[in-house]
């Protein structure tokens, strides 16, 4: 894993390969990786859909390894939704497979010259780009038809479904899971419309002798490798919460504690919660036939995941998360999981963040253009954006561009990008992390919800002002070094409140690399990412004024708390002071 | 004048009206004015539409007076369009009646409660808001129908179309000429969709009893105000360019200049130019029954105006502008007056700024909605804005949006705010004003086209890098002087190539308002009326960054000079230094 593929869409004759060795950035890896080269290498001035930018696909440090869990891999580029630096990362097949064929990442460059559309092919024996006009306007499941019996059981495909080639701002990159499926994604911030604007419809990565990567020192890594486990075996969230009910656990309690946003964030609680619960949806899993514990690839071993089935027993999608099962049910009002489960399917197949089309279709609603409620309404506008008429274009642009469309004033985004599952007002924590994020509006980058509502890393009152911006500082310390290692985001839970099994993860990079990091270490890395992060954005214009919510989450309280977001501005400077 | 009228249409029980005296903004007016109380009253992180931002109205420092030209009305807010502060001003009576009315400014603030639409109305006898229902979604003309009874030949109106009304970002406030038709707009920066906001349709001005302001030295303004009118009338551009051809006499100047904006700015002449000529206009107009020479407003002795008739010699709008001409037609590669003229008209009725929607429309092209040179297409698509169907509310929201929904990196914008009719490639100083006016892209902050091109107020090679900051910066400190002063922005030339007639400008005002300024004074207030803008804009969160060209101007070169924008950008932050 010491190799760089890069693809110049813009060289004359057609797409140019060419593979080199890692120089300046070895050591580096997932975030830290995609991090470090849109900093270096992309003027943070540039149109995000221009010849400028650059789309880099990097599997984390430990990718490729045996360890559990490390597995994800990590999309970065200039943001076309936030116009700021972006990593969006995914579960799935594809950063195994990319790790273990030797290459540390991907990157697709240059300005595409007229409109063909490509598919690029990575084996162990080099990589090739081809044009194929069959692919024009696939989906991403037509492309799993099409390409499957390539890449099979051992490799993967990273694709673009409809949304991506047509550049929309709220544009995914699937990742396939253990099934081939196009299930997995990396969702946020239109990194799907960058890989449009290159021209490259599919990756497809042929597992065929791809090596598991052998660590420096095999029998520390060995031991390193079974505390890792064994700690994310004891944890009660990675070790029976998470699997029993996935993601979607959260559904009663972030609407228990009244931060449940509804009806595009105008309240905290919805009626119909317990109707998409996690503990309902698993059981209705069950019952059709699918499973409610399921891993998203292999060596996983918390398996949030799941399959749902229609009511025919037929597969419909993966387990929808708790972010979905949200942002298309009860911020939408809508109490139905075959609705969801559908709109979930439509989601992966058009290839779009699931989080800024639940928001966007929220934001449509308060428009007036469906009313809040109607789930078939909900899918029609999802074959808006999928097949790019008019209004799809609008939605599938985003929550902002929805906005202001329509002439509303409540886009609950900040720097372009929706927010996610947990309204800020009540769990302000999280408000903290999305306002003050290099990424916008994200739960991922600096998880405060499991210190404010799930006592996990330490107790923060979430409706408390003292002690939020301190949390959200270190938890996204943390989490830009766990995203640069390939693993999954979930190990937090057993990381945060464990110290062995944080020492675990140390052990395990160290043994792998012949490192000698500390705790010290670990979060001067994950500083020197965010440095990267906030460097590009400075340059690119961001100041301290995008550093906020919308202001109309500090006017208009939300109930059942009546609470505003009340953190102020001075205190939100604190996190990157 | 020496009131403020307030509108809050947030008090319970219905919209408020407060009149009050100037207070801290006492000597300020127009832009000055306007600039002022949104720097500080209205938070600059408030959302465009939300209930903190505010609609100033109000006319310039010598409207009211005898003096000639000075009937400016300046509206200004934030920007639904840029996000930083706006100024927009427009002819038409508007101004003379509302400063013989007595007041300086209205201002409307607060949150609209409910939806319903009001009607405010203003006499020397004060003013009433009143709902009513039969204004909605009416169009300017119609509701000209509806109030030109009531404001008769004496009065004004001030309003909005239905894409204010669904507050798009690209609306306008339309303000009733001399005919009372509502041909004269603030048109750029979404001023419209912000009184949309406000719920305010229509603002009916009864000039019943309005009265002549007095100035303070009455023989020494009447002396000021011949020697104005002299200059005015001597010099080749106010003189005999502007009321022969109107401003569109600019259209064989600029694009002999090869800086003409063809195709989305893809190219600098186009080929049909001379069909719609200011040249051939006017003799159309005139061929027609209508006139080539036409004031705005009453006092006005440039007559830059005139009527365009249809070929049955009916009236179909007032003189297209030279903006106007260029960006529903040789932007667009649409070479008929006639399809410009029908298109004008709609901008005027639907009330649009005709810049952003002519730029917008070539984007439009550009992605493929309708070929380029569709005139019954560009038709189709205005009416599409201003019945707000889907495709119309991407692009009433204006170019950059329209471009981001159609996945294109050729926006040609700066803040959001598309760019006029001058390339900024091959007449850089007018780049320079793009780049780092506080109000987005806009040729009228700082005219550099008149020292590049038609060598006003010295002579800077359009194409040289050299000098064109200096230039700019000068410029735009002038015009936000003569913006507050109520003059129309064409008394520039006169005033930058002849020393007497601007002395009679700083004469108007010392007799009028017993001051002393000098040439120094005047720059002076110019320097402020741009930091309190400067000011606003960088708490909303602009920085340099901001004040830059898209990249493709700097990396694709525009035919015939084949010249990229080569202005660094160390040179352009030299201007506000």
């Amino acid at each position: 894993m010491d190799k760089i593929l890069r693809i110049d869409v813009g060289a004359s004759g057609g797409p140019r390969v060419t593979i080199a060795d890692m120089g300046d950035y070895a050591g580096l890896g997932g975030r830290g990786l995609t991090s470090a080269i849109v900093n270096a290498e992309v003027p943070a001035d540039c149109h995000p859909l221009g010849p400028e930018n650059k789309l880099v696909i990097a599997p984390g440090l430990l990718s490729g390894t045996s360890a559990a869990m490390a597995g994800r891999i990590s999309v970065g580029c200039k943001s076309p939704l936030t116009n700021g630096i972006k990593e969006a990362n995914s579960g799935g097949q594809g950063g195994q497979v990319l790790a273990r064929l030797g290459y540390a990442a991907i990157v697709i460059e240059g300005g595409r010259q007229g409109d063909e559309l490509y598919v690029l092919r990575v084996s162990k024996d080099g990589a090739t780009v081809t044009a194929d006009e069959s692919v024009r306007m696939a989906t991403n499941y037509q492309l799993m038809e099409k390409f499957q019996p390539e890449y099979g059981s051992k490799g993967a495909m990273i694709s673009i479904g409809t949304a991506g080639e047509m550049r929309l701002s709220a544009a995914s990159i699937a990742v396939s899971d253990v099934e081939g499926r196009p299930t997995r994604h990396a969702g946020r911030g239109g990194v799907g419309a960058v890989m449009g604007s290159k021209g490259i419809k599919a990756i497809v990565l042929d597992g065929t002798g791809a090596e598991v990567h052998k660590p420096a020192h095999p029998e520390a890594f060995k031991a390193a490798r079974k505390e890792w486990a064994k700690g994310l075996a004891k944890h009660p969230v990675t070790g029976q919460g998470l699997p029993a009910y996935g993601t979607n656990v959260l559904t009663n309690v972030i609407n228990e504690a009244g931060a449940y946003p509804t009806r595009n964030f105008s309240t905290g609680q919805f009626e119909g919660a317990s109707k998409i619960s996690g503990e309902t949806q698993a059981a209705l899993e069950v019952e059709r036939g699918g499973t409610a514990t399921h891993g998203c690839q292999r060596g996983c071993v918390i398996k949030c995941s799941g399959s749902f089935n229609s009511k025919e027993g037929l597969f419909v999608t993966k387990q929808p998360e708790y972010e979905t099962v949200w942002s298309h049910g009860g911020n939408c009002a809508i109490d139905d999981l075959d609705i969801i489960a559908e709109i979930d399917r439509l989601d992966d197949d058009y290839g779009l963040d699931t989080i800024e089309m639940g928001a966007t279709i929220a934001v449509a609603m308060e428009a007036g253009v469906i009313p809040f409620g109607d789930g078939q309404g909900a899918i029609n506008l999802m074959h808006e954006v999928g097949k790019g008429t008019p209004l799809g274009r609008i939605l599938g642009s985003g929550a902002a561009v929805t906005a202001r469309a329509f002439g509303l004033e409540h886009a609950p985004v900040v720097k372009g990008q929706a927010m996610p599952a947990y309204d800020p007002r009540a769990i302000k924590g999280i408000g903290v992390t999305y306002a003050t994020s290099t990424m916008g509006a994200d739960h991922t980058a600096g998880y405060a919800v499991a210190t404010n509502i799930m006592k996990v890393g330490g107790d923060v009152d979430p409706l408390a002002v003292e002690g939020q911006a301190e949390l959200s500082k270190n938890l996204q310390i943390a989490t830009a070094a766990v995203d640069s290692t390939g693993m999954c985001l979930f190990v937090a839970f057993a990381v945060l409140d464990q110290p062995e099994t944080f020492q675990a993860l140390v052990d395990l990079l160290n043994a792998c690399y012949d490192w000698d990091l500390d705790a010290d270490g670990v979060a001067a890395f994950g500083k020197k990412v965010l440095s990267f992060e906030r460097d590009f954005n400075a340059r690119a214009g961001f100041t301290p004024a995008d550093d906020r919510l919308p202001s109309y989450f500090k006017r208009e309280p939300l109930a059942p708390h009546n609470v505003v977001f009340d953190i102020s501005d001075e205190e939100l400077d604190t996190v990157f002071a």
